[in-house]
């Protein structure tokens, strides 16, 4: 049986699969726990001005891509128009055969703007640019109108500890229906590579929340007055972004000591900055618990690679890449430290190279406690690895060495408002592979049983597991 | 064609397949070299209670999966009745579609008590527990029946040095027609991590062989005689657990002062217990070499890691996992140290992160002597990897990078005397394997050749390749 | 749909695949841009005795399997005649099944000797090895005519600083119509780890270029002469056998006192040699990067694991294994250090471990710079993984993480000249990759899109990206 690109049963090549989504996945209210959207045009509801502003600015994986196709970087991230960067986006698609870019552009042609049967390429480019622009520029393509036509119940963002959570004030007086929430994202609090950075910071948390931070201590009270100030706004979720787990044992005095140096900014050696970073993320964890939060630890990025680039155009720019650390011993003690005296919080473990995958899914089950169904969750195919391979494997490797029926499925992790149908592409897949095994007999042809599991990982896991409204 | 959950032709899905299965496979003997199992149940020959002490009593397997679901430790390993223990698991069961004991359970269910048809959960909880308790409690359900049913010629279990035997004498006076043997598992004699446990144990040691244990040397001398002894009851085997290898170089005095640092209890640092280590396994490998034993290297788990349940129910309770070690080279090292003066055992190569299967399956190149076929094993998916696609992964990376057809196939590595299902569900898996390469073209349609490749994997290998009578 | 075993659709399984396959793959030239092919037999255009000599002599692949099956030293590398070598090749053929060893045998026997529907077994080997033999032996079936069969257009072989490249003029001059280019491979320059054997190499360089070589200085002086002869005989592509990445800061006077050491024949640490091995790939990748050169990096293999082995009959004879170094920290600085300066070379980057296969194409784009479409390569699948499921990976994840219409293909890297069907088995697993994408509708079904990527990665991106005429 042939399947059609992108028809109403794409990816889904079983009839249990199609019933599957159909009947269950599709009609689920998508529940977005971890994204990088900005809250600020949310508040605002603007519209974009065309289709290069809303998909091409920011869009790290766009930019990797058109570099790897031998596209100069004034049409990436230079002064080129955003008609011209269009069109060379536009002729750097047909070389993403195979890569998730080419689907996920599709989808997103397809379930925004209704382009349909029409591929975009270098000779379509003008008439789908057209198309879109005069689309985005109406009231129904608003941010809010963006979101709405997803069937979003609940979007969390992710901010500093710093930032003053205006925009979700905002959001929340105008009774916008889907729930937009903050999660906290301290890594700027614990950056101790660079204390001349890392001070400024201080600094600024200082005037934000009136104190003198002169030691240690007076930092954790700093930072736990702006946790609570999160916790305050609704936020129940952290995230952190680490390159392998840290776990360095350290006193309090040497934490006494390592803060005193980076408020001289004094540089620290790799040993002492192991232990600073250990020392935050036990402090941050502690206060996760404290208020029944959840924490997410994002493991295995490695960062900024290329100097020349970072020098031009700062981080997040497209040239991170994926590290091959060791994280089974530390990310063992790390969790061990917090469950020894029954304080380790509801925790997420996302990890980037997927050859870790079963070494990570293994892990969860070192620290269940019972206390919750799936209290330690493996996240699902994170940045790299967020596309069709690294969902299978992400999920097989739940499967085999944990339970896939407690998984909190699918986030974005994304900085574009037009990105929602990733979800249906998580389900679809999902579907799939469920379908799939049924086909082969690996698993009972229980319809009610496979139907609630859909149901389970693509919405309502999620929901039971964080403690939000929704 | 869609297949019937556990039908008669499960997991078979080519007639190439079911052909090699039904005629092939299904027929050989079970040779199961490597397990856990207490010698001592079967000497005794007993009955099991119910359902929950035949299944659930020490199967940090399924307590794993009933945490990982939220269950209270209370049913899993504390002080709940066997039939409230019995429906948590029942209700646990439904989550673990996808998860290999989903796959184990109904299999064990049909094959040993007939129930054919019905999935375990929370509601069907009740009559299965009772149908199988009624059975279990009958003389055909005893533990030496319960091998019986399963086709099986030869056991191996796994007992420390320190061991009498006593049970395996008493099962071989019984004249019981499946060869119960020993294999030898010196890993305490080496934990020099707790040098007051280990010196407990050595102290032991020189009880039972009667001797003045005060240098390396009588050391050795002592551990020799255990070898002896275990060799004169049939051993041909033995079993090394290890995080990764170790090759750390050592001389002869270096040695002596680490084992009276051993004898005076004082903490060893890590270099000295690698150093120790390395001793140890040297002169393990050159017993068994002398003797013409094969031993077994189980590499790549990381134990312990939850401290708190450690404290309050021992190891082998289920907060083990996956680690991510270096072993290429110090295994390299290590197996060269052996060959170099032809001296190498037979070895067979076990390792728990599956990243690692292509590291490991190139590795015995290295050291395939011609001496015999297949000298150097990549053991077949262990513990965590002891599930389908852990065994399809082992597999794969044997047939690209070694010889499959010289592989010896399945063990069941289990605490649990109703696990032999496994080698059905081996032997099903390997048969659809090369079935379905036949469909695609990958092998010739050559049923002679394949049905022999079949039938050695599945029992002429390790019948030729372990010296023990069957 | 059952495929026969070496059919003409063999590998082939949709419809779509076989019409990329015989409508475009099958059409294209080979554009063999590494092995490591001998160049004098080329140049003498020398007839093989009998197919021991052909396909077993040197074969370490073939080696390996024959001790894995054990068969005796003797028959592989040892003193016995020729046939009986290949009477104990042709018996292990049957234990090969599953190993690419068994699909290329075949497909080498069918192609290259006509023979069909027959399997190569002990049975089979007196009539294939006289047929084989007695077609070797006609003037059809030298080393050119054997090359002219295969539809080549340019083979790169590889050789050593020191090579004078006679064979190379003697074949230019010939005017044979297949290019045969050199690829620089100066890893006997930088083997510190043993300064005898490296300083008796550097004074054959002295010799050769008639220079004094006191310091760092001379040395790199007299490398670039040897640079510029190769680039003045053709050659655009150098390559560089590592473990892992090298990339350890260093200082010029540094590099000069290690230098002297060398000279002086003194033991260097590995720190020094770390150093050194930087300082040199640093320094040769400028000179590629001067002359337009595209830089290979081959790493990941573990040697000579087996001294026993290694002392009887050399390197490359079958010890040598896949290794599980960190690659990621120092080949991102290795680039970076180019990069930074804009002086990074054209790069294809090889792995032997497939578990670092993300990583790796992860890697590409950080230095993606847009100046040419797909800069940095990520090299087919090398050595070990130079079979279906490895060719199959490395293309998966070059799909998901970098642009595989921009991949310059398969390379044979082949010792043998019997080699070439590999290009055919690579490109029949590529085309059958695409149209399983198509029928599952992960792709569109567009005939000329399709087509143009693969006659692309089959020929044309190779022919673009190298800088040798074809």
């Amino acid at each position: 049986m042939a399947m059609e690109f992108l028809s109403d049963d794409w990816l889904l090549l079983s009839e249990t699969a199609r019933r599957l989504y159909h009947d269950h996945a599709a009609r689920m209210p998508i529940y977005d726990y971890h994204c990088h959207l900005p809250a600020e045009p949310i508040a605002a509801d603007r519209c974009y001005d065309n289709l290069t502003q809303a998909w091409l600015a920011g869009d790290h994986y766009k930019w990797r891509a058109m570099r790897s196709n031998g596209i100069a970087e004034h049409f990436c991230t230079g002064g080129a128009s955003d008609r011209d960067k269009f069109q060379k986006w536009a002729e750097t698609v047909p070389y993403c055969l195979r890569n998730p870019l080419y689907h996920w552009t599709h989808l997103e042609l397809k379930r925004y703007f209704g382009i349909s049967g029409k591929l975009l390429n270098g000779d379509t480019a003008t008439e789908i640019y057209e198309h879109c622009n005069a689309m985005l520029r109406t009231p129904e393509f608003s941010i809010r109108n963006l979101l709405r036509k997803m069937n979003i119940c609940l979007v969390c963002t992710t901010e500093d500890p710093l930032d003053t959570l205006e925009y979700h004030q905002k959001i929340r007086r105008d009774s916008f229906e889907i729930r937009i929430h903050t999660a906290w994202r301290p890594d700027r609090a614990m950056a101790a590579e660079n204390p001349t950075t890392l001070n400024a910071w201080i600094d600024k948390l200082a005037a934000l929340t009136d104190m003198d931070i002169r030691t240690m201590a007076d930092y954790d009270d700093a930072l736990r007055k702006r946790h609570q100030y999160f916790h305050d706004h609704g936020c129940r979720l952290s995230d952190h972004g680490l390159e392998a787990a840290v776990a360095e044992d350290f006193t309090k005095p040497e934490i006494e000591s390592i803060f005193s140096k980076i408020r001289m900014n004094q540089e620290l050696n790799p040993l002492e900055i192991a232990k600073f970073k250990s020392a935050m993320m036990l402090s941050f964890a502690l206060m996760d618990w404290q208020k029944g939060w959840v924490q997410q630890l994002h493991m295995g990025a490695m960062r900024n690679n290329n100097s020349r680039m970072f020098n031009k155009i700062g981080p997040d720019t497209g040239f991170d890449s994926i590290g091959d650390y060791h994280t089974a011993a530390p990310l063992a003690k790390f969790l061990n430290w917090l469950d020894k005296t029954d304080r380790l919080p509801k925790t997420i473990l996302y990890n980037l190279n997927p050859r870790d995958n079963e070494m990570m899914a293994a892990m969860l089950g070192n620290f269940q406690d019972g206390s919750v169904p799936g209290k330690i969750q493996f996240g699902s195919g994170w940045w790299f690895m967020d596309q069709m391979d690294g969902m299978i494997r992400q999920m097989n490797a739940l499967s085999n060495l944990g339970l896939l029926s407690r998984f909190v499925g699918m986030l974005t992790d994304s900085r574009s408002f037009l990105s929602y149908p990733r979800h249906e592409y998580f389900r679809r897949i999902l579907c799939n592979l469920i379908g799939e095994d049924v086909e082969k007999g690996y698993l009972p042809r229980d319809m009610a049983l496979l139907g609630r599991m859909v149901e389970d990982i693509c919405y309502n896991n999620a929901r039971n597991y964080f403690s939000m409204e929704c």
